[in-house]
């Protein structure tokens, strides 16, 4: 059985069409701000688009089926090629002149990481900053149907749990589950994108920047059109809780959402994975601002006035972190390796949490972390009464043990990653703790790393190399490992 | 069904009678060397026998059968027995004054990991450094039969699969087993670290740095006479290279000696394990050298005399440090950490391999490396082939299921104590380098660690606290977590 090219190529094509549309959104963005890229982002969209014409022009007729390994090359190679397409505005308008840097700008909005190569933010047209935020959004619905209608389908590191839960048609076909289920939950992703621009708006944000802020959030891609991040507004907390409340909406399920605005409020009540996500954002920002507050002496620091109080303000910025950290958005208000040795390390095991299973954040998961832990905590009493068969229960019901096998399988495997990943920053010169937290950052697409990439910090100090290399690990970080690794292996190419 | 503590304390007597006796030993090498600590330790040693023979004439007519739950607490309860008894010599001769620090010292002898607080440890007493090295051989006695014997009746994270394999009559009781394994291994042990007496004696050691390395070496303990441990020995390459001979040794299963010596060249051949092992050792050493030759500039220190030329220097000291830190022994010919970024990230991922199981090594271990690493490729294979039931092979044996699962879950909770482990230490006041290298460091038994914690330095700077910690870590990574975090869980005290 050999791959059916045609149709991967007529779906890149396809995507490249949809890109091109995007962008010109961002130029008519650029012509209403009269920020002079306007014309050369319409000329990245025409590209594009005639790109895309001709790829699905030349593999017309193609058979419509799509088979499990062509799942996997379709997931990678759309990824990568809406990030190839997507440097075109940067490239033509002179935003980001250097191809690799650009690259990287791209695939780091792409996969929602949101690591920056710009020192000056400010200093990029409208029309530019917006197509950057826009590559988050993008990659966000792409996130959402990856994760709730292909990775269960192609066998992905647990996903398959909680696919069951997803509304729509219960089918093995690829093409009426994905249309239909990413539709709903697209509006709602839409719906919440347009809540918080009204809300940013309201709260005193001019509309530029609430709807990039609003891109940046409900993708958890973390992109900022200021230089400061979100620490633009640390004298304006209410905009930085309406940050917050959209970042906990996107970590956490959007299938949940879905029921709750069907009225199905028992639901969320019920999902064991909403209950911890919830317990464990509410337990790490207590001991984040305890910290803060009586260890920390931010007291006198210009990034954190005191608009209400010194306890508002431990309170505030721990949960505004916490939650960036954990839902993998990486908006900044404070540089939280600048606070304690403590909660250096603290926020740095963060970066492997991730939000829920459903949502648009990266990382490992929740879910994830759930099962290993108790299937951990069974094996001691497996080990007791001699490796009896003692099922993991999840959301009150049994998972079966291939399941359980696969999500283990994916911790390792992310762990194994996030040391390569270290070595090779490390052989490209960075220190200790700049390594591992870039590799760390970048594998679970949060954005800010440690030491030279702290979060007050940028990727742009990275030699060539290291951006092709983060490049790298974000994409294999949101496309949940297997999905891109098992293209290289020689089972994937085996004819059979 | 209750525990029976009568045989518990009855043990605990013994382990303390035979301590007594191993101090004297001490006390009697003091004598020899008229070191003016010989009383002291004496004293140390009729303590520790007269309360060990009060618990045993105390707990007479005990219940000779021992069960699943009386192993745990007999493992747990004996390192923890043998270290509140060890520090007596250290405490009566003033040696070490403070508890805390004799403590640190003691548990880190038995656990071999050989982390000291001495600043100055050529300040010493001969007979109490003479006890220092022997509470790590003493600890690789206990290793030996836990790994081969204990362990594998315990269920304890895939000690079982190559149980099967070692010499003595397979029987489900633990005390003939015991006995009938651990003489032949114990005898090869004592052999081994004789051989290397003789031969670091014969290339120029004192006979007393040659008695006290070998006993540091066989038990990958790493305690060393010397305040610049074997970098004192930098300009005598013959006695670093017998110390890399013995340290492969020690890493390397003890059963594969004992077949070796019986002529079944075979079994050492056919042996996976070891293979990779070898691989990893000979892989690792070829990159470190290659870094040090060409990106370290070394030629120049004090700690690298260019003997036979500076090759040799690079090859050498990559290849001891390879060795020291793969067995986890941690002597130290040059601190890893000043060479390159690249290489203290490098070995740093190496304080998570380990020697080989059914040696005196910490760590994770080859063999569960192996399994983890094949049963992950294999994944990608289910994945493709819809979760189909493709077994793991270890040894051209399918290995049962339950076993692979057991050891991931060792894994896991193996980077679990170690997250937690840097988050103790950060909270006590290390930096990120310093906390992170400190916990893996201490829980896989290696002894140097990074940062504050670098190999020129020790352990003296921690805070009490986090002595106990480490202590703590080093008695958890030794008897492979499960051992002692069984202990902690409710399964284990309910009564069935
Ligand atoms: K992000
Ligand atoms: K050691």
């Amino acid at each position: 059985m050999s791959l059916n090219y045609r149709i991967i190529f007529h779906l890149m094509g396809l995507l490249l069409l949809c890109n091109g549309g995007f962008m010109i959104i961002a130029a008519i963005f650029s012509g209403i701000y009269n920020d002079g890229a306007t014309l050369d982002i319409t000329l990245a969209a025409i590209v594009t688009m005639i790109i895309g014409t001709l790829s699905m022009f030349l593999t017309r007729g193609h058979k419509k089926e799509v088979k499990k390994k062509e799942g996997y090359i379709i997931v990678t190679g759309g990824w990568l090629v809406m990030s190839l397409s997507g440097v075109l505005p940067y490239l033509f308008s002179g935003a980001i002149p250097d191809f690799t840097n650009a690259f990287f700008e791209t695939i780091s909005g792409y996969t929602t990481t949101g690591a920056s190569i710009l020192d000056d933010i400010e200093a990029l047209p409208e029309g530019i900053l917006f197509w950057r935020s826009l590559t988050h959004w993008i990659g966000g619905m792409g996130i959402i149907v990856l994760a709730i209608a292909i990775l269960p389908l192609l066998g992905i590191g647990g996903m398959q749990l909680f696919a069951a839960e997803a509304p729509g048609p219960s089918s093995d076909k690829l093409h009426p589950r994905i249309t239909d289920t990413a539709k709903r939950l697209w509006l709602i992703y839409f719906g919440y994108t347009v809540a918080e621009t009204i809300l940013l708006k309201l709260a005193g944000m001019s509309f530029f920047d609430a709807i990039n802020h609003s891109l940046a959030t409900l993708s958890t891609g973390g992109f900022s059109t200021k230089n400061l991040s979100t620490a633009y507004w640390n004298d304006q907390p209410l905009i930085q809780y309406i940050i917050i409340l959209f970042m906990f909406l996107a970590g956490s399920n959007f299938v949940l959402s879905y029921y709750a605005f069907k009225g199905k409020v028992q639901k969320i009540l019920f999902d064991e994975e909403f209950k911890f996500y919830t317990i464990f954002v509410v337990g790490f920002t207590i001991v984040s601002a305890l910290v803060v507050y009586f260890k920390a002496n931010v007291a006198v620091s210009e990034y954190h006035p005191m608009i209400w109080g010194e306890a508002e303000s431990a309170f505030r910025h721990s949960l505004f972190q916490v939650l960036s950290v954990i839902t993998t958005t990486g908006f900044v208000t404070a540089d939280f390796t600048n606070w304690t040795h403590f909660l250096t390390i603290f926020y740095f095991g963060l970066f492997f949490l991730g939000g829920c299973a459903g949502s648009t954040s990266g990382g490992i998961k929740v879910m994830r972390h759930l099962l290993i832990i108790k299937n951990g905590l069974l094996e001691f009493k497996r080990t007791l009464h001699s490796n009896a068969v003692i099922p993991v229960r999840y959301n009150n019901k049994t998972v079966r043990e291939h399941i359980v096998y696969n999500i283990i399988a994916f911790f390792v495997l992310y762990m194994l990653m996030f040391i390569i990943g270290s070595l090779v920053l490390g052989a490209l010169g960075l220190d200790f703790e700049s390594a591992i937290g870039g590799a760390a950052s970048s594998l679970g697409n949060v954005g800010p790393g440690l030491g030279s990439l702290n979060p007050l910090s940028n990727f742009n100090g990275l030699p060539a190399l290291g951006k092709w290399w983060c490049g790298f690990l974000m994409l294999l970080g949101r496309l949940e490992l297997f999905t891109v690794l098992i293209l290289f292996t020689p089972y994937f190419w085996k004819k059979i």
